[in-house]
């Protein structure tokens, strides 16, 4: 293997060889993959020349069969798609994650590496890198509340380097398994961010993405605790809601915020939409903005003080004020059920509140979205 | 698959099931791998029940067979293995690049996604996150002198953002088809330059990691150009060089640098040490330290200013001082006879330089280890 790719390197610096850009330094064969046609049909391609069966898997199939052709690449077209930012995999003689070896574009969720691509148009030129000025995305440690240092990541918009002025900042929450990386990854956070405040549509903002998982201090691979497989951990015990305060003192202090309950804003998908109820709730003065996105609303652990007295909570929080309470579900989401006993909750008491419905599930599209949405909603 | 991983989401939720860590949310066998043993032999596993070949690729086996046991599981022990940090994807059925499902951990490098572990001890405890201050690595955009604004990596130490004093510069440059996240993921420069400062053994410093290959702004998926295909891209044809101080001025301008001579080291590995080169003799009063590593030295593009009058640009560079010309090269490099006429060169020049060889060929070890031991030689 080594002797083959030093070959081919000194090959390349030679100038022996010339490559097309979708060439693949260790792919012996040169089939695109994904292939995005004129109508948003997309061809995915694998070269799987002695395989029984091929399936594709993804948000935009359901486990569909490839054929073979006589070269050995296995094929699938698409039906036209609507702008989106799709996943998908192979499913290869009942090896059941096979990642596209012609496509770089990977994102991790948990503990899978998912391709993807994205079919541009509305919604997936504001998920892609755009010719707009960007914002710095930053992986920080901030030593919080309990004495560990954590590790968070953090966006400042473009001109936030060279300005001196102050900013609102969004603190935004990733779900059971995720880690401080999950947002600026999977939820193309610097990608909206830079995109929606360059066409004007959102405020320039700072974005904290912390980790939720309390049990570690890090994301897998950056932590001291090792590199174990990530799996669907949580901390819906209080404890993240206990240590809050002080992540948003440390921002405050490291960051030039505007440090008011006005100019902040927090909102998590999932778990974190559970943590950003729980936390905006326990501290009614910080956040004048809240967005729940699929939330987990009625999952905390029994018994926590910071879980009891919800009602008497919330009737303090919307006493003193709330600019944007934000709830996001889809219809298909396993949480529906739990969202709509909530908005009940809250509607008998009369608390103000945005409902968006969407299509979907509990998948990362649909935080995409709400994201989009939120964002644009905040600090006006 | 919508539906298969809403139902595992709720039940994990519901608390229905337990999950060890090893475990996966779409991973039906929680089959460990990579498994390290306590003799640091390791164990690599693949579920693939209907496969007829697999073998097992990387950097610590030449295309290992597996061997597939009653469950359908492959399997390759190897030896005891030094302490390192490896890399490896499976050949199945003729689709000769698989990554391990089971494995989380990967790093690109060009257009490939490889599997990494890291083998504890001495050196795999240098590429390893260990309980010390960890610095931030953060993704900045830089307008620069080709009027383009440009991405860029850039490692601020433990301290320096509570801090206010001013730190010395190492500019790292990546090789062909490299970009401004090679260093930092693949290079391992967070945890290198975190545990090498932690225990004393290099200086607190800044690293800056740019983007070499000046066609395009930003690495693959972060620039507007589009979400084209890894490829061996460079730019040996004087643009990177003649921009390079721009780069220099903007980082002085936007961190506390120590804006001197003696205060600033580059070093690149392969097209980066060929960049390294050009660039420090082009402006001799800027490095103070170069450190070139599996460089390719004589590759520039013909008939360009900046490569012409290579003697007398390095005699002027020699003439107003280096402190540290620092050449390392492997065993098996294919750019090795190369490294030899450059030093035959210098030492004809009686130009002082520090020569490290060590064994294999042009490959990301290499350049992790020369990365760790030049760090330590740097502002000191």
């Amino acid at each position: 293997m080594k002797r083959v790719m030093l070959t081919i390197v000194a090959m390349l610096l030679a100038g022996v060889a010339t490559l097309s850009a979708q060439q693949n330094l260790w792919q012996k064969d040169a089939n695109v993959s994904p292939e995005i046609h004129a109508d948003n049909s997309v061809t995915i391609r694998l070269y799987a020349p002695n395989a029984e069966s091929v399936t594709l898997v993804g948000d935009f199939v359901d486990n569909a069969s490839m054929q073979r052709n006589a070269e050995g690449v296995w094929e699938y077209t698409s039906e036209p798609l609507a702008s989106e930012l799709y996943c998908y995999w192979f499913n290869v003689d009942g090896i059941d994650h096979v990642n596209d070896p012609m496509n770089s574009y990977v994102m991790r969720d948990v503990g899978s590496q998912m391709n993807y691509f994205i079919i541009p148009g509305e919604r997936g030129d504001l998920y892609a890198a755009q010719d707009v000025p960007h914002g710095t995305m930053a992986k920080v440690w901030a030593e919080v509340s309990d004495g560990r240092e954590r590790r968070m990541t953090i966006y400042t918009p473009a001109g936030y380097e060279e300005g001196k002025g102050r900013y609102p900042v969004l603190y935004l929450l990733h779900g059971m398994g995720g880690d401080e990386d999950a947002w600026s990854a999977t939820g193309r956070v610097a990608e909206i961010m830079d995109n929606l405040i360059a066409s004007g549509k959102a405020e320039a903002m700072i974005v904290v993405m912390t980790n939720g998982c309390t049990k570690h201090v890090a994301a897998p691979g950056y932590s001291h605790e090792g590199m174990w497989r990530p799996y669907m951990s949580g901390s819906m015990d209080g404890s993240f809601e206990a240590m809050f305060p002080s992540i948003v003192e440390w921002v405050d202090d490291h960051y030039r915020t505007k440090a008011k309950k006005a100019h902040r804003a927090i909102a998590g998908l999932s778990m974190g939409g559970f943590h950003s109820m729980q936390i905006s709730k326990e501290y009614p003065a910080m956040f004048g903005y809240v967005g729940l996105f699929s939330a987990a609303i009625f999952r905390g652990k029994e018994g926590i003080e910071t879980y009891a007295n919800t009602e008497a909570k919330l009737e303090r929080q919307f006493a003193e004020g709330v600019e944007l309470y934000w709830i996001g579900i889809g219809k298909e989401d396993f949480l529906y059920d739990e969202n709509v006993r909530y908005r009940e909750l809250l509607d008998s008491e009369g608390y103000p509140y945005t409902y968006r419905e969407s299509e979907g599930g509990h998948i990362w599209r649909n935080w995409r979205i709400y994201l989009g949405e939120y964002a644009q909603l905040l600090f006006k």
